[in-house]
């Protein structure tokens, strides 16, 4: 056996592992599952997010307790559950992440004394508008990479989806 | 205290633990913000296709990696995976449960000890074709919630933010 021959049994071999390239494989009807699709491009966009962010910078779903507590501070954990259609389960240890850092803060309420009312602290405000600063720069990169009026009209779509869909399902 | 009186009070200290209504609460820019949008959307076509399945269809990730498996026989997990963005790790215990459901299997390929081929099984093949019909369907529901051709439009401008992203970032 020549060693072009023993180069071109082990490519053969190596092939019958991992055969088709990943160009090669066929999707199927998935491209056109907009499931599928928004999944993709959930991932692409945390991905992109992730990369603009230090290390230290809030996840997407603490971003967004942030934003709503900045706005309305004392809502209750439901309402800020609610609002982000986070379920309850997940939202104890959210907020619970973001006491820990010293972001936000529960706080008694007086007429019911197993109600709390939520809070950034003024550390998590100053995060917030450093982050926040981060988040609207970076949505200039996705209008870049979509071209001109695209981000609009995607959002526009996503939105109209959303509130269709929210019309025949109960509220999470 | 007129009962009048009463019922006023005791709305009010209603209102103190829950004051805003969820209309009320302001979301400041999340509404501009690709990431919280994106995720919004795709929360409200799961719970979409979750209410056309019966209990015992498969999930949106387990549709997935049946798809690809009737396209291509005899990939590799890692094939697998790769095409789906889907990361190993989480990938075992997917494929595992599809096994374990008897819908697919993994065979010893010859050239490789080490290494594994998927199938579907018959089981496998008519549960997907079952379901592939249903999934067909549900997107005709989707199509007449956005109208005419806008979801055409919205799976263009996806497809186009995801290409665009994943040339920055290295593929999952």
């Amino acid at each position: 056996m020549t060693a072009g021959e023993s180069a071109k049994r082990k490519r053969k071999a190596l092939e019958a592992v991992e055969p088709p390239l990943e160009a090669a494989i066929d999707l199927g009807t998935l491209p056109r599952q907009l499931g599928y699709v928004l999944r993709r491009a959930q991932a692409a966009v945390i991905q992109s997010y992730a990369g603009a962010f230090a290390e230290a910078g809030p996840r997407p779903a603490q971003f967004a307790v942030l934003t709503i507590l900045d706005r309305n501070p004392g809502l209750s954990p439901s309402q800020v559950a609610g609002v982000l259609a986070i379920n309850r389960t997940n939202f104890v240890p959210l907020f619970d992440s973001l006491v820990q850092r010293g972001l936000a803060t529960r706080r008694p309420v007086k007429s019911n004394r197993r109600a709390h009312a939520l809070y950034l602290t003024a550390a998590g405000k100053a995060l917030f508008d450093k982050a926040a600063r981060r988040v609207n720069t970076h949505e200039q990169l996705f209008a870049a990479k979509l071209g001109d009026g695209d981000l609009e009209r995607l959002l526009e779509l996503l939105h109209r989806l959303t509130g269709a869909l929210a019309d025949n399902v109960p509220p999470a």
